[in-house]
C-alpha cells in the first residue's frame, strides 16, 4: 500500500500534468509544464507554460498563490529552472516565495540545470522530491527529452495505408485514403509539431502545402488559438530542388529546404532558407539535417512523406514512432508499399512494439514504437 | 425508459445466451441453444444444446426445473423447433410442461421451424414474444443463420500479416510472424468451425495438418474436451492433386478434396472424399464448393490459406468476415502480398468495416467485415 502522503502527491502532480498539457501546441521549443501550489489541503495556485518568452508554470502558479505560498508545498511537472534564460530562474522565484517543500515529476535533462533547481531548492531548506509520475510527465516531453538527451528530436512518422499495407495505387493514385477524423487527427499532429517535414515528390504529387488548418483540427477555441499562433516549421526534403518556388507550399510561407545539390539566390530572395546536406548517392544526409534541427530548438518532427521518404528514415534507424492510419480497404497486390524497404530474410525484419489500436472515425490509428534489435 | 418486465427480459435471456455460448465448439450441425426457465424471480432451470442427436436446450431446462416449470417463463436464445428431427419437437414438450410464458431472442431461420414454433405455442394459450436480444443471439450463430438464410456457410478468413501487410518474404520463409496467443486464437476459430479450408499450396509449403490441438486451444478442461470430441472437418483446394496421398494432411485424419483433375481410387481407398468441381481456368469453382458445405450441413468456414487462395475468396466476394493477426514487424516492401488481388484504381478498392481491434499477447487481432459496394 503506498502512503497517503504518496496518494496525494500523485493526485495533484496529476492535476500538475493536466496543466502542462495545454501547452500541447504552444511551448515549442520549451517543454510543456505544468504547476499546482497547495497548502493545507486546499490548491491555492495553478499554472502552465504558455509559450517561450512568457512566464514559466511556476510564476504564474505562484502569482495565483499570492501570499498563501508560504509553507505550501509545490507541484511541477519537470524540474525548476535555476538558470537565467529569457525569464529568471523559477528555483529563485520558488524559494523567494517561502515554499516549503517542491516535488516535481523528473529532472530536468537540459544540461543547464540537472539537478542544479532541486539543489538549490535543498540549499535553500526546502524539501525536495523527484520522481512522482515520472513516466507520464516523460510522455508529455519526447521530443524535449530526445533532444537534451541526444542531441537529436523526437521522429515521428505519420502513414496512411489501407488494411493490406498499401498507401496509393501503382498509378499514384491515393486521394482520401483515410476520412475526416483521421485527417483531423493529423492535423493535431502537426500542431504539436516543431517541424513538418516532407519530401518534394509528396509536395508535387498533392500539390500540397502542410500547414495547419483552423477549420481542420476539431479543437475549441483556445487551443486552436494556440495552435494557429505558431505554425510548425515547413521542412522540405529536395535533393535537386525539383519544386519550383512557384508552388503553393512555397506560397504559404517560410520553409526549410534540405538539399544535396547547388542552389541559387532565387530561394533566398523568396525567403526560403536551404542547407546543403548531401548524403550518399546525391540524396540528403538525414541524419546531418535531424542534428541540424535539434541544434535549432526543434523538438518533434512530423514526417509526412510517400514510401520511399519514409523508407528511408526507417532504414536509417531514425524514427521514434509510427502512426499509422489505416482505413478499411484493400488497394490490392500491386498497389504501392507502405515503405520502399525490400528485405530478403525475416532475421531482418525490424520488431515494432504496438502501443495502442483506437478507432478514428471510420479508420484506425495505430501506433507502433521501433524494438532495438536484440544484442545491440 | 424500458419497462421493469423488458429489464428483467434482458437479463434473463443475457443468461441464457451465456449457456448458448457454452456449445461454441460441440453443437455442429446445430445451432447454440441456451435457455433459462423462471419462476416467481427464480432461475427453476438452465440448459444449452451439447450436441446433435442430443436434448436440445429447453429439454434440459425443463427436467432441471420439473414441476416448477408449470406456470414458469422460459426463455431460449432460438425459437423453440416445431418439428420431429433426431429429438421430439421442444414446443411440444413446452406445452407439456405447462409453461406460461415463453421469450424467444430471434425466430429460427430454419425453414422446418420459421415462426411455426411460436405459433404452435401461442395456438396452447401460451404468452409469446420474440426479438429480445437479438443482434447477440444472431451473433451468436453467424454459420446456422447464412447456410438457412442463404444456402451458404459463414466464411472466415483468416490471415497473419506483418505490420505492413505482407505474410511472408520473397522467398517464402514465413514461419512464426505471430506469437504464441495468436496461434492460441487461431486454434480456437479452427476448433469453432464445420470445416477449415486450405490449400495445397499452404500444406506443401508449411507441411501442415490443419489439426485442432488439445495444448494449443488455451481452454480449460471442459471446452477443451468439447472442441477434441468433433475435429472440424479438413476441406484442401487441390485443382491439379498435387498434395501426395502420404502427406501428414492425410495421415492426420479424414478429409474432403475439392479439384478440377479427374482423381483415382487410391483417394477412396485413403478414405479421401473427392469432389470435381472445376471452374474457370483449371480452377476449383468455390461457390460451388460452399453450395454443397452448405448442403452437407457446414455453418462456419475457416479459410486458412496463402495469399492466393485468400486473394480467390475475397475477390469471388464469398468471404463474410476476415480475421487479422497483425505482428509488430514490418516484412517490407518485396515480401508477399496479403491478397493476390492486383487492382488498378481506388473505386475499385474494396471497403471494409473494422469491428474490432484488440491485443493478442504481442499481437493484434483485427476484425473485419466486407462493405457491399453501394448501387449493388
Amino acid at each position: 500500500m503506498p502512503t497517503e502522503r504518496a496518494v496525494l502527491d500523485a493526485h495533484y502532480m496529476a492535476r500538475a500534468l493536466e496543466l502542462a498539457r495545454k501547452g500541447l501546441y504552444s511551448t515549442h521549443p520549451n517543454p510543456r509544464v505544468g504547476c499546482v501550489i497547495v497548502r493545507d489541503g486546499q490548491v491555492v495556485g495553478e499554472g502552465w507554460h504558455v509559450r517561450a518568452g512568457e512566464p514559466h508554470a511556476e510564476v504564474h502558479a505562484l502569482r495565483q498563490a499570492g501570499e498563501l505560498a508560504r509553507g505550501a508545498c509545490a507541484y511541477v511537472t519537470l524540474e525548476p529552472c535555476s538558470h537565467h534564460g529569457r525569464t529568471p530562474p523559477c528555483a529563485e522565484a520558488l524559494v523567494n516565495a517561502g515554499v516549503a517543500r517542491v516535488v516535481a515529476a523528473m529532472q530536468d535533462p537540459n544540461p543547464q540545470v540537472a539537478g542544479q533547481g532541486l539543489k538549490r531548492l535543498a540549499d535553500a531548506g526546502i524539501e525536495v522530491s523527484s520522481g512522482v509520475l515520472e513516466a507520464e510527465a516523460r510522455a508529455l516531453n519526447p521530443g524535449f527529452l530526445k533532444r537534451m538527451e541526444h542531441g537529436l528530436p523526437y521522429v515521428r512518422v505519420k502513414l496512411a495505408m489501407s488494411l493490406d499495407g498499401r498507401t496509393a495505387m501503382a498509378s499514384g493514385e491515393s486521394q482520401w485514403i483515410t476520412g475526416p477524423a483521421a485527417r483531423s487527427a493529423v492535423q493535431r499532429l502537426r500542431a504539436r509539431s516543431s517541424v513538418v517535414l516532407t519530401s518534394a515528390e509528396s509536395v508535387i504529387a498533392d500539390n500540397a502545402r502542410m500547414t495547419v488548418r483552423a477549420e481542420e483540427l476539431g479543437l475549441d477555441a483556445e487551443n486552436t488559438a494556440l495552435a494557429l499562433a505558431r505554425q510548425p516549421l515547413r521542412v522540405l526534403i529536395d535533393g535537386r530542388l525539383r519544386l519550383p518556388l512557384e508552388a503553393s507550399f512555397y506560397q504559404a510561407g517560410p520553409a526549410l529546404v534540405a538539399t544535396a545539390a547547388a542552389g541559387d539566390e532565387r530561394y533566398a530572395q523568396a525567403g526560403v532558407e536551404l542547407l546543403q546536406l548531401p548524403g550518399q548517392d546525391g540524396r540528403v544526409d538525414l541524419r546531418a539535417l535531424l542534428l541540424e534541427l535539434a541544434a535549432r530548438g526543434v523538438n518533434e518532427v512530423l514526417v509526412e512523406a510517400g514510401p520511399g521518404l519514409a523508407g528511408a528514415f526507417a532504414q536509417s534507424g531514425l524514427v521514434d514512432e509510427y502512426q499509422l492510419f489505416i482505413a478499411g480497404k484493400f488497394l490490392g497486390s500491386s498497389a504501392r508499399p507502405l515503405l520502399d524497404w525490400p528485405l530478403a530474410r525475416m532475421s531482418e525484419a525490424p520488431a515494432l512494439k504496438i502501443t495502442e489500436m483506437r478507432a478514428v472515425g471510420d479508420d484506425w490509428r495505430v501506433t507502433a514504437i521501433p524494438v532495438p534489435a536484440s544484442g545491440v
